[in-house]
């Protein structure tokens, strides 16, 4: 067959010449602004002319510091369509952890959204390779900036070529985009996208067994574009034409459900805390939320409650898991179509799991002896491999920890049942390793912060002479004294297997917590490295 | 990102592990068969093992001839998944033909329908290359037959490993398949299909916005799978956990409509004769076809009543268009969004034609003087290229004649209107071209056969002194004499430019056809070539 690269232009183009009467909408500082496909490929292709015209060649990094908006959009096509790498910088990082990835990464150009310019004036004498900033405002002036030399991104466009030529001889192995993910320790991991990688997950996302997405759509990703591509989303919807919603800066669960209503958005993604907070203000407000036909939430494992809450209202709930070294869409939870007559409850247990593998990629699920059994019960670690999985960090020695014998680990332990529905149990690390068993230590924190005394608790294993690790728990109670140790260890012990019983409780005022909210579980292991010896 | 070899062995494995409880049906001479996939994915292991005994090695050509059933879909992927080549024979050919493309192709080893061994006996002493016969049979016993050497398919598996396992490095740009397609004149010319083409090409069939098949859906392929591998629907079917529903030998439309109605099925595949078979059949007895999503129907351009008659029915209608040498969906008519509130009429006119090109295909459509503008009205040839359209005729030296500058001239002449919704209009072949302008044959002919005293009618080029070519019309009369050749060009006179009108009409007791009742216009325009000289 023909030897036809799979890049990011055949995607732009399709969109271009079948859908120019299809419509954006883009939450900015102005307002609500619409334009047509039309207006957004001729001001794509205005957007590589302008970055050529500043000197971007092919391979050269480009970086977006911006919110979900219509010109981050422009920029998702724009950057990699000419051969250059699109960098999309995590606007939440600590100002060190910004210096780094963009030197890292060796940005030349930044397009820098107009609220976003205090975040990067106070890094941008730590940038070493930006040539130059381009201030991403509703106007062709520039807004007062430090950031130098700085250039309007709309009077860019003015003066630029709106018929410019994409390369037709891309390799589709090169790099279009990448993401820097957060490590336990030290720097951010880059992972870098190929055009086929990215190419092949948007297709992916329209398959009907995973998101569907199609020309029909409205589509409104929450999942910030700085965020591994916002799970996929803007690069399949202009493939497929489907009309985007992209919700600006900061956006509140109040906005988010109006666009929800006013531009009749059928498919929505986000993580957990967004869906929490989108609860939250119906009960507030009413909205006609009709069109939407399911909600996709990932980033983390959505509470069973969450969904049923979802459900309940008649809005399915797309329970997903991915990582940015997947580009991310690697499980979703759906039913197969013998489970849809199942008792509600027994349908949302699976929908609460993380799901099944999507077609494309391959999957393994390796515990203390080999591939674990799909009974739902032993735990392994998810290792994965496919065509948009990443094989490496991008010049980073931390490759070899992830990347082994052609798989990618992920870290994630999990269980599989028979259905081959997966269901993630804890982090490999927060494991407790106890006589060569595995005990989960999510599952022990779960069944502790469900007792009525208990704010929250947190479970690690702790060095032991004869065990090797035992668990222990530590528990913040919502009223000081008002239970027992003892109490809280009965309380489990009709959930768990004996051995999984943590051997002791440490009651504290406090956990200590990551900048994000997680528990610092390391602090606590080293605390109290003795406590079993 | 990896790199990850796109191979029909990820679909193989996909289903094996996540759908073993789904259910595979199939029409045999023993009555209706039902297997698991669970039984599926292990007889096409033990296939592969029996095929490896037999002596067979990558890249080797192993053919079927086959109607659709269980036993050709182990072939479908038993075959690939170890290396070899799966050469799908069409056992409508002409003897002469059969023996040609299974010499061409260098088969080693035949699958054959027991009902089909007669057909092929008639040619096996021509068979130079094949060493093998194995005998598709309900039963372990081998039926009396002068092929030789003969096995029996179920004893073969019967005597083989189930835990055969395929190949992890294959290359995703081998051939996985080919099918030989028929040509105006000569010998069939023989296509072939990467993994990578098949992987893609059934990862399109997956999409919301092309047939979108997925793990809910109950398939019949009508379409034989000795033809463009059925278009593809097995390998998606497979891949995405589809139930599947194989009509066998010889399926009649009551047939056809008691499997839909039996096995529930969702969506069914066929060319428009089929489904205007079924239609009548519908007539004489009533079904319930209400699990019917759709009937997809390509191979020639389906009449607008046809389309008409389904919709009226509430079975959406899913217009295609493709070719043994695009794997062969390039095209789908499906209405866009903002198209689904407008006059039933309207709608119908976009779902008569032959759609808008499929995600991950690229299209020019060229006239005489390049690309047509997007008017609906001038007429270019269909160029196509991407991943899953062939580079070439295998050890063909008219390969020359249909890719030419990386694309496939498809020889098939169309208009595309202002939506990208391509309609085709006639074969490059039998467009008359008449003093530098095009005209089409299949306008004039329908415009002729919709007069009321005309049975049948003929259009083609015939050479001129002063335009090159000049159309001239022959017609049956449904009786004779009842109408004058004036009153038919004053019939069209209404209807088309005045250069498109024929100079003459010939009044013929019948029509020369080909073998399968194509109209013979070479024929015609041989024996009228001096009728305007």
């Amino acid at each position: 067959m023909m030897d036809f690269p799979l890049t990011l232009r055949t995607l732009f183009e399709r969109a271009e010449k079948l859908f120019p009467k299809k419509e954006i909408v883009s939450r900015t500082l102005s307002g609500l602004f619409r334009y047509t496909y039309a207006d957004y490929t001729r001001r794509t292709r205005r957007l590589s002319s302008a970055l050529e015209t500043l000197g971007i060649e092919r391979g050269d990094r480009v970086a977006t510091f911006a919110w979900n908006d219509h010109r981050h959009l422009e920029a998702y096509f724009g950057i990699p369509c000419m051969g250059a790498v699109l960098h999309t910088v995590n606007i939440r990082l600590s100002p060190e952890h910004i210096a780094y990835i963009v030197n890292h990464a060796q940005d030349r150009v930044m397009l820098v959204d107009e609220t976003l310019i205090p975040v990067l004036e106070k890094v941008a004498d730590q940038l070493t390779t930006v040539e130059a900033y381009i201030i991403m405002t509703d106007k062709p002036e520039l807004p007062p900036t430090t950031l130098s030399p700085a250039y309007s991104y709309e009077k860019l466009l003015q003066d630029a070529d709106e018929t410019y030529a994409y390369p037709q001889d891309l390799d589709e192995n090169a790099v279009a985009g990448m993401c820097y993910t957060s490590a336990t320790t030290g720097n951010p991991k880059g992972v870098t996208y190929s055009h086929r990688g990215i190419f092949l997950h948007s297709m992916n996302l329209g398959l009907a067994d995973t998101t569907a997405i199609s020309e029909s759509d409205s589509l409104l990703p929450v999942v910030p574009m700085f965020h591994v591509n916002a799970w996929g989303m803007p690069f399949a919807g202009v493939w497929f034409g489907s009309k985007q919603v992209l919700p600006g800066p900061a956006p509140t669960p109040h906005i988010l459900l109006e666009l929800m209503e006013g531009e009749k958005v059928t498919l929505a993604a986000g993580v957990p805390t967004v869906w929490l907070g989108v609860l939250k203000a119906l009960e507030e407000k009413s909205y006609d939320l009709s069109s939407l036909r399911a909600t996709l939430c990932g980033g983390s494992a959505a509470p069973r409650g969450l969904i049923a809450a979802y459900e309940s209202k008649g809005i399915p709930f797309l329970h997903a898991y991915g990582m940015t070294e997947t580009a991310p869409i690697a499980l979703v939870s759906r039913l197969k179509s013998y489970q849809q007559d199942l008792p509600e409850e027994e349908r949302l247990d699976i929908r609460a799991k993380q799901g099944m593998l999507v077609p494309g990629l391959e999957m393994r699920i390796v515990g203390q002896n080999g591939d674990v059994p799909w009974d739902g019960q032993e735990m392994g670690e998810i290792l994965l491999r496919g065509p948009w999985i990443a094989s490496e960090y991008f010049e980073d020695d931390r490759t070899a920890d992830s990347f082994r014998d052609g798989w990618l680990h992920t870290g994630d332990v999990a269980v599989i049942d028979e259905e081959g529905v997966v269901k993630l149990v804890d982090r490999t690390k927060d494991l407790v390793k106890s006589g060569g068993e595995w005990i989960s230590s999510v599952d022990l924190e779960n069944a502790l912060m469900a007792h009525p005394a208990v704010f929250e608790a947190c479970v690690t294993g702790i060095p032991h002479a004869k065990w090797d690790e035992r668990p222990l728990a530590f528990v913040v109670l919502k009223q000081k004294d008002s239970v027992a140790k003892q109490d809280l260890l009965d309380h489990l012990r009709g959930q768990f297997a004996k051995w999984w019983i943590p051997d002791d409780v440490v009651l504290l005022d406090e956990i200590p917590k990551t900048s994000v909210g997680k528990f610092l579980k390391r602090a606590l292991r080293e605390q109290y490295r003795d406590f079993y010896l």
